[in-house]
């Protein structure tokens, strides 16, 4: 049974650990198996050693993994949450099979002037030029966003028998 | 001599190509060879072909140096430029040695609360919580910022003899 690493700022929710749960069984239900990070067992003397800890345990885990898919949906921002993209830049690195979705399947664009509140200007409040190759996301993701919600992701995958 | 990639959002400044001019002229100063993405020639039809062109010819780019120096300043909101952090991860997935910098060197429980204004609040306004273990980055990051900018990144590897 491939193993799928669960990547998304589903860590940041209060009920965190539900939505692992929810996210594992349907990876069964699909034939996977799911990893979550939050399954990892952490030990530190200090925030520092903590979070040390985690980075070290999620890289571990993203190693173990086949596959690995990521909500790559708006966080705080027009852009997705840091450290799940790290996560998919890294196991694109060691050649992992990557799928992301995202709730906002707007293009980049339309997404940015939205939800930054621009209007129809091309730039943003600095002067930075936002991408516009009718993409939902900056283009270094442009293969792998195939889905608008995690389910929609395992079934991509089944469906190729990936 | 070593070659350094460099990642970061000044690809969307009126002034890039200046810009990538200058981070290569400091490059040679310590001692290395930059490569700027913008360098790259690329050839599409239509504006998915030419995203296409520019993602393989950046992942190109980042196989062919042994350094990456990333701009991991707040973009858009407080989060870096998903397409630098994913150039990140991708290339210490690589085992590349890779070093970044911030403007903003605040902790991210600090930037977020500032930039969000959110006050004191622990999560955001979708009750999602703000990392809080005193690093400047969401912990996936936390080995690799050394510095608050371009020319400081450079001090640190020359000094380091990286």
């Amino acid at each position: 049974m491939q193993k799928i690493y669960l990547a998304g700022p589903e860590v940041f929710l209060p009920n965190a650990l539900e939505m692992g749960k929810a996210h594992k069984r349907l990876c069964q239900h699909y034939g996977y198996e799911g990893l979550f990070p939050l399954d990892n067992t952490i030990f530190g003397n200090n925030p520092k050693e903590i979070a040390e800890a985690i980075r070290q345990a999620n890289q571990a885990m993203i190693r173990m993994c086949d596959i690995v898919i990521a909500n790559l949906s708006p966080f705080r921002g027009p852009e997705p949450d840091s450290g799940t993209v790290w996560e998919v830049g890294y196991a694109q690195g060691l050649g992992k099979n990557v799928v992301a979705y995202s709730t906002d399947m707007r293009t980049l664009k339309d997404k940015t002037q939205s939800i930054l509140h621009l209007g129809d200007a091309p730039c943003d409040a600095l002067g930075m030029s936002i991408e516009d190759f009718g993409l939902t996301h900056n283009l270094m993701f442009s293969p792998i966003v195939i889905a608008n919600s995690f389910e929609a992701s395992l079934q991509y995958l089944a469906l190729n028998h990936l």
